[in-house]
């Protein structure tokens, strides 16, 4: 038997260096990556005895990377989404019209059955609103009211501002904050530590008889910038108006506390909440060859903020799934199980997209066999976070070793997504895409989220990353376990 | 005779070995400088013989570099500025309370002759502006102004839009460009290279027909952060309004533009110059001991921009020469010459303050040994740079190496500053504090420009740095050469 490469059979290793060749990559990293993949898979004999992958399906990934890196259709389309339709929050006419024009381009792209699943949606309208510090100074302040907030009279909500460090500190506090308008002036850590007083600031504050919050931006740096987000309101609690400001405004607003300065502070916001309407997940598949009833989600939202163009949250993610199926038909696989792509409707104000799917496929969640989110934005991809068993854990790790020519083969446990969240819970084993995320809460939530923040290159390395990890789930005879 | 070191002369890098045991600096990159400067101190024998310094001069040097470190009263006085005044534009009410705040506190500093200096300035006066893209999409459209932009006619300018990448692709469109805005998408490179299309771009395209211009903004870096900043018309050429896009905008126009889609926008500005109104430069002394009539003049200009809180540019220079009066001043250091310092009006927009100082001080020029000007942001400093004589270049050299404890005794060729500027062409050498200025133009005539991007550490160092310096020169028995 001769050695195994010159039987052909395509090392991991060997796919970059033919890639380079043949297209020409800018990105000099890659082909580092690709060499010291070739490197390992020469030096680890365990990789020689092969993961549980037939030569066709090794193949076919070199097939689909390269594919995926020759490819601007996904650039184009996330360009033409972020400049053409823009901002695309729940229940409105953005929305609409970038779920009907997936629908559209996907019936072009060829999919299976692409269709649209009904949801209802929260309906939240920010409508005008601006922030003014009437003393120690007078000047306009930016802000930028929460999704989900309530708004003030027409006159405002014209009031003092206590400014505190945490909830510790508002605690302490208690009724000296009543009829106040509290400002949380908490500094970015990490988004989940930091993200709860965006979330139940305004409850926790109108406890104590706040009028108001002004919550800084969740966020590690700032351009005057401000983040929104959905905030939850305590049902039994008076619902109080807030918005983000700032770190710069919530800096100064310290500062000011910090001297004795007395702050007063007007804000109005006319935002309120119109009901449920109408809504949609897209859906489409590439129906399996063998066990068509087997499905393999891969899992991204449409909807956005109502500010920035939602183009690395998470319109570069609804790229990235929909240039994955796009990608295996052009190349004509079709693997055993089927595969899905959702774009989700309302992850950002109400998962009605996510509970939805749940509800309306719960008689085949059995043979959902895999889901895959993408919402960290769209960076270089580093491999993937699995919420499942210890024995698809060893299978995703085995699998994903074809992924270590771009550098995303790394499986680490725990991770998943908002939307899939609802079908985990049911039993399906999910995973998150994991990009090199440090810039990811540079923009989230913001006017500057726009298409110009995405390294088109990152789009196809996430593109190559969710493709060829739902070829092989969907394809190798044996199902993940659960 | 002793070992030097056994004398009590304090070696530079001792300085900051007792720093650190008295003043517990929080910061341990100063600790290593100092380390780095003792090693230095003592490894190189040339520096035993000594700078042409006295033993009194080198320990003063010490004690200011201590004091400067120490001492919250800039930092504070920033803050105030930044936050109570705010910015402040030729001009404006602001720069005027600005004025009359830095004279109170300058005389209750006990400064010798705190006085302003009467200056006309121009007063430019933004008023409502806005844009708003009406094809391929319609949506409002982040811009600023311009500093000297003529206006809009009150109904706007509304006409096609023709993105160009430099002026050669502007000049070979030539007449096509006629009754059209013309977006100029040009990427930061370096200051002097891109800033060209902000200060000339009008008149350029109105060479052409233009009827508007929009400039990318001249910074490398956006979170949706347009750049205001200075034009200059062609007085032969129509004057047509000209305004600051973001990154994101232009590159979002520049998409469309590839695509073939027909941009078109209305443009809003009631933008105006209002004539010429009083304004002043700020000036106060420490007189010389023994040569009053020579002068060592530390520059900072007190204007800015109309957004922020020029912070950055300049009021953290502003604060940097005035503590570094103030420090000599409580420390008892009465140094040979005069220390003065020049908070210059209008630099931004006219250079009057400049000009205004060398026409009123014509006769005393002869007797200005030195001029140093700090606006290059309030960041670590790494040393000056300088435009004179080899010979002054090699005396400064020797002095700057008491500066080694703190970073900053870097001495190169070429520099200065534009309030300066009129008098260094007059004959007087001239520096300007250079500064790890790597996030400068992140703020840099923006909204972001901000008392939070200024680092209390960071300030202190500039500080001593310039008060080291300035002592020193003011004091050595030798008179810069020129």
């Amino acid at each position: 038997m001769p050695p195994i490469r010159s039987r052909g059979l395509p090392l991991a290793g060997e796919v970059g260096v033919r890639c380079s060749f043949r297209h020409e990559w800018e990105v000099t990293d890659v082909h580092r990556l690709f060499a010291l993949a070739l490197a390992l898979a020469i030096a680890v004999p365990a990789f020689a005895a092969g993961p549980p992958v037939t030569r066709e399906q090794r193949e076919a990934t070199t097939r689909i990377i390269e594919a995926a890196m020759a490819d601007d259709t996904g650039w184009n389309r996330l360009a033409w989404l972020s400049d053409r339709i823009g901002h695309r929050l729940s229940g409105s006419p953005q929305l609409d019209a970038a779920i009907r024009w997936a629908v559209d381009e996907m019936r072009r792209d060829g999919f299976d059955d692409v269709r649209t699943e009904k949801v209802m949606v929260p309906r939240w309208v920010r409508g005008d609103e601006s922030a003014t510090l009437l003393e120690p100074v007078q000047q306009p302040f930016v802000m930028l009211g929460l999704g989900n907030s309530v708004g003030t009279p027409a006159r405002g909500i014209t009031a003092e501002v206590v400014v505190v460090r945490d909830f510790t500190e508002l605690d302490a506090l208690g009724e000296r904050v009543r009829g106040k308008i509290v400002c949380y002036n908490v500094p970015f850590t990490n988004y989940g530590e930091t993200v709860q007083y965006r979330g139940s600031g305004a409850s926790r504050a109108a406890k104590h008889g706040a009028v108001a919050v002004l919550v800084r931006s969740v966020g590690p740096v700032s351009l005057q910038t401000p983040h929104t987000g959905a905030l939850r309101y305590d049902e039994a609690l008076p619902k109080i108006p807030a918005a983000a400001i700032t770190i710069e405004g919530a800096e100064m607003l310290a500062r000011m506390h910090a001297r004795g300065e007395r702050i007063r502070l007007r804000l109005k916001m006319e935002a309120r909440m119109h009901g449920e309407v109408e809504s949609a997940n897209v859906v489409a598949d590439l129906r399996g060859s063998e066990r068509p009833e087997e499905i393999v989600l891969l899992a991204a939202h449409l909807d956005s903020w109502d500010v920035g163009q939602g183009a690395q949250d998470d319109g570069g993610g609804c790229i990235q799934v929909w240039e994955a199926l796009r990608l295996l038909k052009k190349l004509g696989l079709r693997p055993r199980r089927t595969i899905r792509v959702v774009l989700y409707t309302n992850e950002e104000n109400g998962l009605k997209g996510g509970t939805g799917y749940r509800d309306a496929h719960k008689a085949e969640l059995a043979n959902h066999v895999f889901a895959v989110e993408t919402d960290g934005g769209t960076f270089r991809p580093e491999g993937f976070g699995v919420t499942a068993s210890d024995a698809a854990i060893a299978q995703l790790t085995e699998l994903a070793r074809l992924l270590e020519p771009i550098g995303a083969a790394r499986i680490s446990k725990g991770g998943g997504g908002a939307d899939i969240g609802p079908i985990m819970r049911e039993g399906v084993p999910g995973a998150g895409l994991d990009v090199e995320g440090s810039r990811y809460f540079h923009y989230h939530h913001t006017p500057a989220d726009t298409v110009d923040k995405v390294d088109p290159k990152d789009l196809k390395l996430c593109t190559a990353a969710i493709a060829v990890m739902a070829y092989l789930v969907a394809d190798v005879p044996e199902r993940l376990a659960r």
